[in-house]
């Protein structure tokens, strides 16, 4: 475990904080906001990114590039994108600098001024749908189904680490369509894709629902989210696909010639997930020695430390240590045989263990001469002596086991921390002692919604998607209601 | 063919431009300079980054990722860096829009004000090594072998699309070494890499060298870089790789603890090919018909076009294009079938000869009784006719004939428009009438190349790796000189 590690118990936040940085994830940087992702943090994403771009592609989208910045004057074509959206962001004004007369260093040189403004992509819609009327003419050319891997930026005055950061990588799928029915069937489909992807990669269970008007994308119709819920009770966004209507089509007049040749205006969507999920992998699944990390997401999943005294016996393990190695990546999976004379044993062992490597195998003279090899395991800390021989088969089963595990293990948690409250007084206590999800009845206003958040913090984090219909009356303003909501505080 | 397309007979330029745009591979958006990657040329670049990402994973680098925005003093730091690279620059001034008093747009709010501004990455030296400081301290954290996949700014008045636009995509490699030599062989070895990957993966023949003094890179000691020839006997150059020296470990002090437990400055290394590499693809290979891709970057290495009258004949025909799919996908060979009943064959033919797709088979109703399939090479334009069982065979072949064909095409070219000129009327002549790479003698001086350059527009391209020693005097200035350099106008 690292020195002055500290446990969830004791500060959640700061163990998450120090996790971040201490198991080489990321970093801040000299620039307020903004983060470095280290290179084994950046490994993870990339596994992320490879998951769900052929998940993407399997459901026959194509990635394209749009430009960084988007002219000023395109935020307020869209009324209620403008109104909604924060309007923190990072504004290009001049394209030069030049030295300063006393040529000691550079500055902004004022006679290169833009005409206007630029603004550095907080999000795509506008840039976007600015192209789309471009390619856009008949219904043969729909739909467009394409997605975007980019960095975007939002003047965030509070960050942390891959939770909320200025500038943060993600993706923005942006598709057009004929029908209402087909966007809204793209919406469906793709909040089903992020839920797969987050229960079968990132082993995180999550509640689908839609968000509620307040909490809506602005320019959305309809936004529908995934759920999580982390280890010190409070939930994390991880997904949102947003049926957009009419309006950007509207605002960029965006229309094609339908197959009875009449001119309408094409319906959209988007949808996105970020770096952020990085938070939420790191938040659901590590414990008070480290990060701990679902197979399938481990950059280096299993790592052989070869235990020797003299150099005689690191040459006869490494042999061993090799072909072992060989024989698991002939099975697909990444193995890393750490013989750095300049680290000692136990030292990698803390290392590994700290980084969430999924497991661990350990080579010493005494196993080669019984044949033995000793496996450790991340998420439960067991330890066992094999034979070599079993080696294969063994870490094959376990692998998968550990992924199912984590999962289970995250699903247990989720449902011991969701309870139901039916009156305010029951509401405010669990928000208040026990965090969570809570199911209580909203009488369905805008009104209400903001008064439980002032008073408690808690904000509907969904309406789940396969939600029971339950006659009840709103926890707060007593008003009839006929199913219950999520609420938790959230990150 | 599409209607209106120049040759490039008539006009080089220009049929680049617009085969740029009819090949569906990229156009301009609203912001100036910035281009919009198009699906369909982004996946031509996708499938360049998996490629060139390989080869960086497979010499021990692995991917990172370092803030957007450099904080503007940084680029004081390094004095040779801000003085040689260009001030054009997209500049952060502001971080908040607020609305106009008459409420009808958004306007820049003047209170948000950054202290320090902000500029838009147009290369990551000095924010990754500000970074590297704080990664630094032992030889046992060298050496750091790190690459970044990201977009970058640089405020160009002239734009072309992919050759040169405001905001491109890149890789850039910055690695940080203990010794010189270290440093030197890691410079060597990414030119290597690069030009394996133009002749390998592009079929593009590269020329490998370094730059005279007056064309290095800002803050370099020595720039290796590739060179390729176009079909208008213009050069561009498609990658470099920078020996650093340790002027930027020591612009942000960065120092390492080395075994004998000395304090010593660290060595560095960039290095970067970027969506530049379209361009040199499409100006190398394509032709007065359009696009024509070496099929291992292809997004479609195999179209297949069904030809028929009745929607019986389209069934049938459909069974059995399918079923060729299927084989040709097993062997790993990406294929699109068309059945589009919106397009009619001839358009489609045209679509996919224009789009360079390597390999087109049709198949109709006469096809259908005689087990016959017509195939046509993209490069060549040929067509054949053959029986529909030897189809698997045959396009396995040709793909990699049709790979080696476009390489050797575009070497003999370089070949046959390679001179040597001795005297300055030559030489002029030369430039001025034929174009090509001119081999020619020089005195060495930054005096001379830049007279040269006035009179000709040509420059030194590069002098070559294996370059030759041989006596001669100078082409301009008569100075004795014992080697010759590659002359050329150039993108």
């Amino acid at each position: 475990m690292a020195k002055n590690f500290p446990t969830r118990e004791e500060n959640y936040s700061q163990w998450y904080n120090e996790l971040v940085i201490k198991a080489d994830l990321a970093e801040n940087s000299a620039v307020r906001g903004c983060m470095v992702i280290k290179p084994y943090g950046f490994a993870i994403w990339e596994k992320m990114q490879a998951a769900l771009d052929k998940m993407f592609k399997d459901t026959g989208h194509s990635n394209a590039y749009f430009p960084l910045f988007i002219p000023k004057s395109f935020f307020s074509k869209e009324a209620s994108h403008i109104e909604g959206f924060a309007k923190e962001c990072a504004i290009v004004t001049h394209y030069r600098l030049k030295n300063s007369e006393d040529g000691k260093e550079v500055i902004v040189d004022e006679d290169a001024k833009l005409e206007e403004e630029l603004i550095v992509r907080p999000t795509s819609e506008t840039i976007i749908w600015d192209t789309y009327k471009r390619w856009i003419q008949s219904y043969r050319d729909l739909p467009i189904l394409v997605n975007q891997w980019a960095n975007v930026v939002r003047w965030e005055m509070r960050t942390r680490l891959f939770l909320r950061t200025t500038e943060f990588l993600w993706q923005e799928g942006h598709t057009a369509h004929a029908t209402k029915e087909e966007a809204i069937a793209e919406t469906n489909q793709m909040i089903e894709v992020y839920a797969d992807f987050a229960e079968n990669w990132l082993a995180i269970p999550v509640l689908k629902g839609t968000k509620s008007p307040n909490e809506r994308f602005a320019g959305a119709l309809e936004t529908y989210c995934i759920e999580a819920l982390m280890q010190d009770g409070k939930a994390l966004q991880v997904g949102t696909s947003h049926f957009l209507g009419q309006n950007f089509a509207k605002a960029f007049d965006v229309k094609f010639l339908n197959k009875e040749n009449k001119l309408k205006y094409v319906w959209a969507t988007s949808w996105g997930v970020s770096t952020r999920l990085m938070g939420a992998l790191i938040m659901v699944h590590s414990d008070d020695h480290g990060l701990v990390l679902p197979p399938k997401l481990a950059p280096i999943q299993v790592v052989i430390i070869p235990i020797y005294k003299k150099q005689e016996q690191l040459a006869e393990i490494s042999v061993k240590a090799n072909l072992i190695k060989k024989e698991l990546q002939d099975k697909g999976i990444s193995v890393k045989y750490d013989d750095r004379d300049t680290y000692k044993p136990g030292w990698k062992f803390s290392e590994y263990e700290f980084k969430g490597v999924p497991l661990r195998l350990a080579l010493g003279p005494r196993d080669m001469e019984n044949g033995t090899i000793e496996l450790a395991r991340r998420d439960t800390l067991e330890k066992e002596t094999l034979q070599q021989t079993d080696i294969v088969n063994k870490v094959q089963h376990l692998l998968q086991q550990i992924q199912s595990n984590l999962y289970q293990k995250a699903y247990d948690f989720r449902e011991e921390n969701t309870y139901k409250a039916d009156t305010w007084e029951e509401f405010k206590d669990i928000i208040d002692n026990r965090g969570g999800f809570v199911l209580a009845h909203w009488d369905g206003t805008a009104e209400t919604e903001e008064k439980i958040k002032e008073e408690t913090k808690a904000t509907i984090r969904t309406i789940p998607l396969d939600n029971k219909t339950e006659k009840g009356n709103c926890i707060y303003s007593g008003k009839p209601s006929n199913q219950r909501v999520v609420f938790a505080k959230a990150y």
